[in-house]
């Protein structure tokens, strides 16, 4: 750890992992693990429950799910459906999706940058059916009960003018949904995580998230609706790269020399700069298929 | 013309070509003429004054502008600039960009089908100033005036399960533009407009018309601020070719024999089809190039 | 039928119909038709085994298998499995799939045009070996025996400045595969055939076929390979609609005035132009995935 | 300088850099340079002409042409043509296009990965005219004189089981063009370079350049026809940015224990990652303009 700095990472998961390396327990701080040995999935469940475990853990009191998968990004002939389906359990508990409701999909990201265009390409693979509902009813279409699905991918705020949040309240505030699901890339501590891990949080997406750095979160303070936030890390800062990789080399020195020198070494060019595997488009793909099949799994049912 | 049969066209030049065939002269319909021989570009301006010019045109109260050049799919160096600038004069003068203005333009129809996506190439291509001004100010980037631009592509119902209208709806109650102004690919009546004609209006998006066909049109009575439609047509409808086709040979009937006639005559399917041409790619894309081109000449000074 | 006038197809199944409607047997075409209740899926096959049979049908000489089935283009859970097993069936029969083989499979088609854009698609998603097979060998890879897959997307003639056949003359010559198997968007006769038809067969492509018109065929002569070709029906020509529509109305006259009035009518910008269906973007979407699937099926195995 | 180890650069300029910061000269390396103050363009050649000089500069003999503009992927009003003209200068000098020739521009790298799109990107905007000339000659298009220009993208060899130099001899030995263009995403040495220099040599395309690795090169030797290489880098190597970071900090240490340090450092998984600015998509863009542009000005007259 290089002392105050921040090391960025959307993760949850890997912000408890200093605290489970030195096996220190943090109030407020509830975490559950299980792994399938099976399917090779290992699943967290982390729970921030008071102010204390909030500020600890540097992210909103909440539900942190986290799905680990090590071929997660290798197709096979069903996109991991295993996946798919562990992701249509945890949404339909966070969502409370035995009763009906009306979700609106949102994709966050800029559909030019591969790295960043995962949640757009979500969206292009939903069920949507709300308009369907809205035009013949429920007898219509011959159904008793259906939750109302409607999606759409912003864009990112060089491509719009406009901050995504404002987009978003607008169009909650015109259709109304129970709930927002954010589906947004993030950006990793670490390389590992990167192509086998999803998140799964009821908190939201905040800002300076993702790759593109939100300034103003998707939250249910700014919707006024519960906002679900599905995170796939797809990206490593840059900067986050060299300090990792200069991590031990600056346990000789005090927290103020690590600064100084960590000001020094990093080209200031790097901080609007990240780093993505050759392979990202294979990686967004195939993630895509697992995650908008699991959104449909959940949405399918009341 | 087919008795009671509407000919679905977008394009009010299209519509006024009875009249002028026929040598009527409507009150409440002003059409004025102008060609420049050197760049062979025909302009016409069609004001439609009165509730009884309405009706006869069968379209709202408002101006028509047309453009035509025969080449205006073939690419020249600078993309047609001289049909950019053209756009731009009739643009500033519908909105008073003579004086500072907020727009939001809209991309109306759908990305992943050629024939639809001129409005998302248009957004695609614009430079954005809203979120810049708004960061920076006007001093920040060493500005005195300047025009708040932002864009969208909000997609089409089937994907979005919203009707864009809802869409723009909340988008413009959340930024409060001062105007919209919405690019959409027309359905024309005759295979010999497309790709030539670029159709300017302060009268805003209707229901029907487009490729897609809006639902619920994007108008200032829906919107509350001034809605100007930017409209090439790049379709037309496939029952409208078999009609025209088959026109002077139904000229022996009488209306009712007509009706029952092509009632038989076009497959039920057709209706959910369009005529396009083959090379629909080049001519979208090009259009857009000087269409974009246009908005950003006009948008950039005050 | 309009006499002497050719109504395009590219599907053989349509070029049989007007022989069973008049309950007329050919020598040397031999129909079978089978009918799979539970699944909703029709399959015909027919052969074509002498020259008179192909003058009598107007095309070559081979085995032309159609499955219908009325949902394909309507999403399911795994995007129409069977269907997909049916194609993995025929293509291995019709390959000899049973031995090894290298396999280049060709895209055919303008990726720019939604209703052009199957053939792309489709080898998008496809799993290549071929490149893996010869870095690590089959050892490497832990396989006994497995098929050596490639694959390409050509773009059009307006796009490369090259004819689609020299370009896959060059790579067949190169590369040096058993057999090509090439994925196109067809013309059908009717709008009825339209996102529900699947045809398979080994005379390859033949000039004047698809989209776009090959002007020059990818067939064995050619290519000195075997050549399957597989295509779906997105497009019927836009005079064919025209001549379709009225050609009961035509039958008053004999064939000189009908070919006389025909030209009259149908206006020539026309023969540039195709009609396609509105959704054709969903439907090129789902029937790739069942296309790419039914032949990643054909080749898993040895 | 880290002793042995190759900091990875397809930039002839970056290889320079050493010697000049040494103030060194190396006999067989030539360097030439200008600026134009007005245009803020930096121009320098590198004419490595013998044995020794590509020994000591790591590359093969030839000319290296590199520009550079701060500006160059910020868009003004006609995307740089100032470097478009440059480009067709040194294009028409090198190719030498005083006579009339055969060019087929090959656009190198993955479409859909941002970061490596733009050889894709810049041969979607070229105007292609072989296969016009073909149908109809030049008395056919009243031309007395032109250069036949063809295209292609060929992808990559995860996407098409084939090597791409493969493609590329097939379509070379089919086609006989006099001479090969290929475009390419580099990798630069510095953050510093991306987006701001393009690269033209008369070298080819060498195996381990561009971001995704060529494994083979395309070159005289190869493909029988010269080959003139154009790059920009739009990437930096995930572990050139750690070992360039840790360069100062290296400098204590001998050789051998900067190897062994370095090992240790630099995370495996880093090797198959790259570095690139989050606006890589507006970069990409742009320059893919200002290229395809500069490449239609040098083919456009003979």
């Amino acid at each position: 750890m290089l002392g105050s700095y921040r090391i960025r990472t959307d993760l949850a998961l890997e912000a408890t992992e200093r605290f489970t390396e030195e096996n220190v327990e943090i109030h407020g701080v509830e975490i559950q693990e299980k792994y399938d040995k099976e399917k090779d999935v290992s699943i967290s469940v982390v729970r921030i429950t008071t102010e204390n475990g909030a500020r600890a853990m540097g992210r909103p009191q909440g539900t942190y799910i986290t799905m680990e998968a090590p071929n997660l990004s290798i197709p096979d002939e069903d996109y991991h459906r295993e996946i798919s389906q562990e992701i249509a359990v945890h949404l339909r508990r966070l969502i409370g999706l035995d009763r009906e409701k009306s979700i609106l999909v949102v994709g966050l990201g800029n559909p030019a940058v591969t790295a960043d265009s995962l949640g757009p390409r979500v969206v292009e693979n939903l069920r949507m059916t709300r308009h369907v509902i809205r035009e013949y009813g429920l007898c219509g279409i011959g159904e008793e009960k259906m939750h109302r699905t409607s999606g759409i991918a912003p864009g990112v705020m060089a491509q719009t003018g406009m901050e995504t949040s404002e987009i978003i309240q607008g169009i909650v505030a015109e259709t109304q949904p129970d709930v927002v699901v954010a589906v947004d890339s993030l950006a990793a501590r670490s390389v590992r995580r990167l192509s086998r891990t999803i998140q799964i949080t009821d908190t939201g997406i905040h800002p300076g998230s993702g790759v593109g750095n939100h300034r103003i979160g998707l939250t249910e303070e700014n919707l006024q609706v519960k906002v679900i936030g599905i995170g796939v890390p797809t990206v490593v800062d840059a900067a986050t790269i060299v300090r990792d990789s200069m991590s031990h080399l600056l346990d000789v020195l005090d927290e103020a020399e690590q600064k100084e020198f960590l000001e020094e070494m990093v080209p200031p060019g790097l901080h609007s700069m990240f780093v993505t595997p050759k392979d990202v488009d294979e990686t967004v793909k195939y993630l895509s298929f697992t995650i908008s099949e699991g959104l449909n799994l959940a949405f399918s049912e009341v």
